[in-house]
């Protein structure tokens, strides 16, 4: 296996946090050792199916994730750091996994302990493929990082027996309400070889949304039994189970389960050579970066169901926006990017972890949001009202841990997001500090990467062994959806660099060996086929702060403004710009200043502005003809995925901006 | 009885509509024959509880106030216009209603049905004496319009179970989790003279909210039944139960609960001269006025619960403003101008009347809107997401029709809105074209208003007969809140005509035979004590179209303004103006011009104002560095209450506005 080791004054702050703090902190939340914080009744669980204690299942029906989520991230955290005694922990978590198997593969303790023999039976509600998936997942990574098998087993038994029971006359239509299952199958085919996972895979991803819809008829079954008590009816397009896929055109739905599902159309696009499926990917794709995406990347307009809503629906200020959502939206990003080429994913993929996954967690490692809204008021963010689900404040462990646990194997896998280690070509991806150890015809080779990223543009790359690596071109292999430059081949033995220039980038300067070169650009990537081992390669470019604005169909963001610079977002925050952040204007036309506040907040780029305040009125009525008047102020930002580190305040990122600037 | 027929040109499309249109459509409804309207089940209810049909009941607890409400209003319509058709299938109800009551008196065809001899189980939840409320109030005024007893009759015997229930041990902390009981005994006690209704209703306000805390400990008791099957807890502050009346000083919960328990409150503090319950009532009303009122006269921000969240949270797109709400609060102003003689109440009134009242009916009578919110864009008011309340079109009729019948019963009677008439004095609070007649020591008097109003602010008022009337001087009888400015007494009788001066109305100007006259103003009504039978007064005032501001603490609306002329709001509708209101700035400095469009909806005000549109992108991309250019663009605004009337689309209150206006 390829290793990526993070060092990396921006990212540091987080990853050292996975080893140091989240994963034993989270570790004593599956614990429900952590005070004040709702028990998440995970390892009890486990304990109970395994029959080591007794009592009654507790938590959501998938609250078994939290354990292979946290199982995943430890696998990640072990392979930049080993540490005997946390792979100990694990082994024993993964222990206790088997214990609470059935004899039949089958494991999920919600249904183990509390429906006994009656499984499969909601597949709409009941998050049993889902949960499957995730340990799947788990496995996977514990097996590529620790060699381990022992995991690994234990989940093939349980995918073989999916791959048996859905492959019954009962269950030909079926699929799971939640999608996972399909993404995680096809690592573990990757894994293993073996093919019928993937075939499994590719059957869910087919049936779904074609009729007979298994789902929507589901509960008209003799054998159905009702785990979730949900009094709605069911929504076909809250699960993507409205158009079979290939026709989908929209992004619908349950956010986090869309972008699920649509990793692994991706995946099985590129398997299966699905030129159809494929095409829907990026009609998917692009109705989301064009029609339905958050400035920061965040996914799921509506707090009600955490569901896409239709396009140029964007409140700022009651969206669910859910970390899983853009953790989910991430990985469907670096699938598209892997398969095309094509940098610009990675240019999405990046705005939703820089922004949405990183403010999912507080700087201390110790709360987390669930939701992430675009403008906060906490005063009238109370519950049992239309802004019950946004939380001002970072939650230290949800009775629903689904973001937690995610964020934290999402950081821990962080090397996966920075670049792509191909046999024959390096994609550096993410700028982030690390060094990249990997080998090009049984040579070892290593790739020192200094950056200074996002606080300047500014990237070093030092490269060593590897032997000489020549002039070459593009294989063929990328034939779905990637257009080739240059489709000459060579003989001998190729290794390209591939350098992503984002589009945020101005002026982008290379050099090697402090020698200015100007490299071919492809797809958003400068690609170095020239003998570039043992260089010094050098990537700079401009990053100043800008204003953007949306397209004018987002009515919420009509005669805004927000500011970015580089990929980060920026933020108001009333701890440096006073309360009511909705009564500001932006000068959009004055300089904004950037200073390095080396003590704020781990180090941070803070950005100034000016701007006007409406005044506040002096007389108590709620309506007048006086027109408020406009006080000059000046407008104080930081990054959003910082916000609310600090005293409790208001937030918001878009702001009204002077139409005098015109 | 004092008769007021209203004769005017704007009321009328609305009066005229509930005799010829809406109180037919109504009873149609109410017998499940309107097609593709959702059935109601109340006269099937009725019938299966009284023996005449077999059957479960259907429908919510409170299904069968359809039915009071109706009858409420018939009643009201007979004041103006005799029906004998009407009257007779009016007394055929009320002789369903008997037959459906139980031999105790007791009166609800849910329990009566659904749960025998298991009443008063769950005040919280089960409506109870909410819907006896309502039929008692339908019942008084069935008895004052048609002198016939039958109808209330039935309902003393209820509420005299009622009175005995509620003071045996087991009750005696008991209220009910919806207000309505309250403000109807104080009806009952009025028409009766039986002081125990009074006192039973002042009983229910004194033990609201104080331990022990009967709604809250309710589901504890052995014998309690649960008939909402709400799985959220009970939330004190959603019923007003959260402190004793007298302590509260900001309006919380549910907003129709809400106001009906400040109209008792109301009646109550003048019955008992209370002065701590009075001081309770401003303050409450204040804290409404001056921080959670909708400019429209709409309350309750939040779909979920239809409650009041906090002060000053007023989001224009989610916001919940039951038309039933704004009727509670309209009669809870009417209480506390009459018995504070202070006009302030009544434009408050009056713009909850003829925005958010008005906009919940259709002009054709036969759709309704429940909410009514300031900003709608139909394409994202989707169920089963946050803006699953938000209807853009009205509907036919409602599964849970409380809206409908209440603003029919509303509607028929406007007499009681239009003017106060009492033994000494004559208030004339709405100008409405209109006959008044009374009496005045046993001389009839009839009063002829014509109004040009809301079109133009011009009422006449003609006076004839009743006698000479002389000078006089306020009685001390209000004294409750109201400040007497002239105390000296006269030993004859006296007869004050006391002409409400809007906040609104500029210059205003009196004339008595066509001579400029200038009376005394007291808490803004003109006052005329001197000889003004056999007279023409006349009344005018300017009333131009103007922007008005929100309070900048109002975060939703800061940096944008609103059109209003007189009490009637304007909003911008799709029709006028293109898609996408929210892209249009207004001009404030520039003029705004009125045109009276005979043809448009009935003949209505429109007002025009130039301004600027927000360019469309011709770029598909989302975000943008590229600041939209803005174009000219004229504006047109029609009344509120008349959205949604033509072609379905956008509308919006609340546009920004120029900064460069400044």
């Amino acid at each position: 296996m390829n290793h990526i080791r993070i060092e990396d004054a921006f990212w540091n702050r987080y990853t050292k946090l996975v080893t140091a703090e989240i994963i034993p902190y989270q570790w004593r939340a599956l614990n429900d050792q952590v005070e004040d914080a709702e028990p998440s009744h995970c390892i009890s669980n486990f304990r109970i199916a395994a029959g080591l204690e007794q009592g009654d299942f507790s938590g959501w029906v998938f609250q078994d994730t939290d354990l292979a989520k946290w199982l995943e991230a430890v696998a990640y955290s072990l392979s930049y750091e080993q540490n005997t005694n946390l792979e100990k922990l694990a082994d024993e978590a993964i222990e206790l996994v088997g214990s609470a198997q059935e004899e039949n593969g089958y494991l999920n303790t919600c249904f183990t302990i509390g429906y006994p023999g009656r499984q499969f039976k909601n597949l709409k509600e009941g998050h049993e493929l889902y949960t499957a998936g995730h340990f799947i997942e788990a496995a996977v990574a514990y097996y590529k990082v620790t060699g381990k098998d022992r995991f690994l087993n234990i989940m093939r038994k349980t995918a073989d027996l999916i791959c048996d029971v859905f492959h019954t006359s009962r269950y030909e239509n079926a699929v799971c309400g939640h999608e996972e299952i399909e993404l995680a199958l096809v690592k573990l085919a990757d894994v293993t070889g073996e093919e019928k996972y993937r075939s499994m895979a590719f059957d869910f991803i087919n049936r779904r949304g074609c009729e007979p819809n298994y789902l929507f008829t589901e509960s008209d079954r003799d054998d159905y039994i009702d785990v979730w008590h949900d009094k709605n009816p069911y929504l076909n397009v809250y699960g993507q189970n409205h158009l079979p896929v290939r026709e989908q055109k929209t992004a619908e739905g349950h956010a986090v389960r869309a972008v699920y599902l649509y990793c692994a159309m991706a995946d099985l696009a590129y398997a299966y050579q699905d030129l159809a499926l494929w095409q829907a990917c990026e009609n998917l794709y692009r109705n989301i970066v064009e029609k339905r995406m958050y400035l920061t990347g965040g996914i799921g307009s509506s707090g009600i169901l955490e569901r896409f809503t239709v396009d140029y629906d964007l409140p700022n200020d009651t969206n669910y926006s859910e970390s899983c959502a853009s953790i989910g939206f991430a990985l469907f990003c670096r699938r598209m990017a892997q398969i095309s080429g094509d940098a610009g994913y990675i240019d999405t993929m990046e705005l939703a972890l820089m922004n949405t996954v990183l403010s999912g967690i507080a700087m201390d490692g110790k709360s987390f949001f669930y939701v992430n809204p675009l403008e906060v008021w906490p005063r009238n963010c109370i519950p049992m009202t239309d802004k019950n689900h946004i939380k001002p404040i970072r939650q230290k462990w949800f009775g629903c841990a689904c973001c937690p646990p995610n964020i934290t194997r999402t950081l821990a896998s962080l090397g996966e997001y920075v670049c792509f280690v191909e046999k024959n070509a390096l994609w550096l991806n993410l700028f982030a500090g690390c060094t990249i150890e990997t080998e090009r015809d049984g040579e070892p080779l290593t790739i020192k990467i200094d950056s200074r990223f996002p606080y300047e543009g500014r990237v070093q790359l030092q490269v060593d062994g590897g032997g000489e690596l020549k002039h070459t071109a593009d294989e063929a292999r990328h034939n779905t959806g990637r257009s080739e430059t240059d489709a000459s081949g060579t003989e001998h033995s190729s290794f390209e660099l591939r350098i992503r220039i984002p589009a945020y980038a101005k002026n982008p300067c290379f050099t090697i060996d402090g020698k200015s070169v100007t490299p071919q650009v492809e797809h958003g990537y400068a690609v170095f086929r020239e003998n570039w081992s043992h260089q010094c390669i050098s990537f700079t470019f401009e990053m100043k702060a800008q204003f953007v604005y949306a397209n004018p169909a987002v009515h919420a963001d009509a005669g805004k403004t927000a500011l970015m610079r580089g990929p980060l977002v920026y933020c108001l925050e009333e701890e440096d710009n006073g309360e009511n952040l909705a009564a500001l204007y932006a000068d959009t036309n004055a300089p904004v200043r950037e200073t390095f506040e080396p003590d704020l907040m781990g180090g941070t780029v803070v950005l100034h502005a000016s701007g006007r305040r409406v005044s506040s009125r002096e007389s108590v009525s709620l309506y007048s003809a006086q027109k408020p008047a406009l006080e000059e102020t000046s407008l104080t930002f930081v990054p959003y995925h910082s916000w609310g580190n600090r005293k409790p305040g208001e937030m918001a990122v878009w702001m009204k901006y002077m139409t005098t600037d015109q």
